[in-house]
């Protein structure tokens, strides 16, 4: 690719964000709409193409030589259709063949946005420099994705690293998912407040029953809120580890409302991770906080589009 | 490499083999010792010398480009040492160079017993043509390795893929590696056995208590048996799921003495697989029992040495 800028698109259930991004990774140019989660497929692409439309009215556009659409999941790169959980309009939604029409014909590149923050973490954040690193998202849901050997690794759908739905407890909770004991059933944010709520911790007077609410209850030492994330903490732990043991990951970076939760979440962490990460090989494993702010999707997705996705080595160092 | 042979070694617990192979994975001349594993660790490097002293001895040894070998693990491709669980008297062994010396230099690939039974599935038996597989041991413990877009991965220490130590039941039993309800401690031949006793099941006449005489009273009809092998391929299958949740693979090759179970362990596995493996893009997954019998560790071996480890495509199809 011999221009020097990208086009980026993070999609997710409340707004669609686009950007063109340079290869330094700096936002040159934003746009933004909500996302009309609720509209049919149609609408929410009207969404997609305002917010190239408002892009491709820059006069740095001529220089984006790609698009990178960073999507919530599932998605399905090898078709270049997505699947947003949270967007029912979009059911095997043709967006890649879209975007291009909309681009002007310019290549696209489609990964998961657990993928697009990984590839973002990779190249400027708290997983630089690491050739083998698995990042989450520890907010609403629980997502991910991997760096393996130095590269990207979306999978064939642009789906790996889905941490979220591997369960740690088979005979556990239902998840949404249809599976039991995922990762995402005890250690997102909502799972983390229910848990402190049925076990009796109760709201201060503002009522706010986030899981920041509950971290704050236990960083005042509340036995309760301190259970319910230690129990979070373990299933992190566990799934963390079971990604090392399988993949030889050698850091974690953890991102997300729940990830900002600082001590009160990465002090248990730590020690649940002396448990369950026990082989010689995965013991010297390190977990850190996220480093990317909110603009982590755009740049990942950016980074895909200057790298291509199926052999990408994530951009350099 | 313009040689047209490498030499093999399978390094376990009971025996030590070793073979010239040739670029097709055929066995030209094979050599075997037990592995006094008791011994120190010269003791056991004499063993493998013998191995490899009886190849040399071959006419066909000065075609031999390289030697691959397959070892019981931990291993550390990384520096070159071998930590077999049940050898103590090899720990952070230099078992590469040692090798390399025995053998007049050749250079030496060294891979754990899990990655070397994958590369032989993939070569040449149940997961040949799939581009992200993994294959399993299913046996006294339970072993793995991991082929991704279409590669060996090994990671960046040799052990990649080791399923047997996940934690799918992250408050269950003790497991001998410090973890809790791992893959292994529910799943493997003797713990499916001691389930099966522990439940009530006794041994018939001939007083076999091995997971196989399990499994034939499963397939006999017994309750009990039955309900230890479902309880095993409900481990499995959350094991397996999460390896495809985190890594898009679209097969699971199951060996091994309990691979070998059939039905009693394949029916409900199918069954376990809809419930944990949930999302969209891992519907899809199969399972098949492996194909390669005993020599798939030396043939997996082979394929390393073949190929090179670090970015070896397995060797054609």
């Amino acid at each position: 690719m011999h221009t020097d800028l990208v086009a980026a698109l993070d999609i997710g259930g409340t707004k669609i964000a686009g950007a063109l991004v340079d290869r330094q990774g700096r936002i040159l140019v934003r746009a933004q709409r909500p996302t009309p989660a609720q509209g049919n497929g149609e609408t929410v692409m009207r969404a997609v193409e305002a917010v190239l439309g408002e892009l491709a009215g820059s006069p740095l556009w001529h220089r984006a030589g790609a698009v990178g659409i960073g999507s919530a999941g599932p998605v399905d790169a090898s078709a270049g259709t997505v699947s947003p959980v949270n967007v029912p309009g979009w059911r095997g939604y043709p967006l890649v063949a879209r975007v291009r029409d909309a681009a002007g014909g310019l290549p696209v590149e489609l990964i998961g946005d657990g993928v697009a923050i990984t590839a973002a973490e990779h190249w400027q954040g708290a997983a630089r420099g690491h050739d083998n690193a698995l990042c989450m998202v520890v907010s609403t849901g629980v997502g991910g994705g991997l760096v393996l050997g130095g590269r990207l690794h979306p999978g064939p759908t642009g789906n790996a690293g889905h941490i979220g739905h591997i369960s740690v407890d088979l005979g556990g909770d239902l998840c949404p998912c249809g599976s039991r004991g995922c990762v995402e059933r005890i250690a997102s944010g909502p799972n983390i407040a229910r848990r402190a709520l049925d076990d009796g911790w109760r709201p201060g007077p503002d009522g706010d029953v986030s899981a920041a609410a509950v971290a704050s209850a236990a960083r005042a030492g509340d036995p309760v809120a301190v259970a319910s994330f230690e129990r979070a903490a373990r299933a992190l732990a566990a799934g963390i580890a079971a990604t090392a043991t399988l993949v030889e990951i050698d850091i974690a970076v953890i991102g997300g409302g729940v990830g900002k939760a600082g001590e009160v979440l990465f002090a248990p962490l730590r020690k649940a991770l002396t448990e369950y990460a026990t082989l010689s090989f995965v013991q010297r494993l390190a977990v850190a906080p996220a480093r990317m702010g909110t603009d982590a999707g755009l740049v990942g997705a950016a980074a895909a589009a200057l790298e291509g996705r199926t052999d990408a080595a994530v951009v350099g160092v």
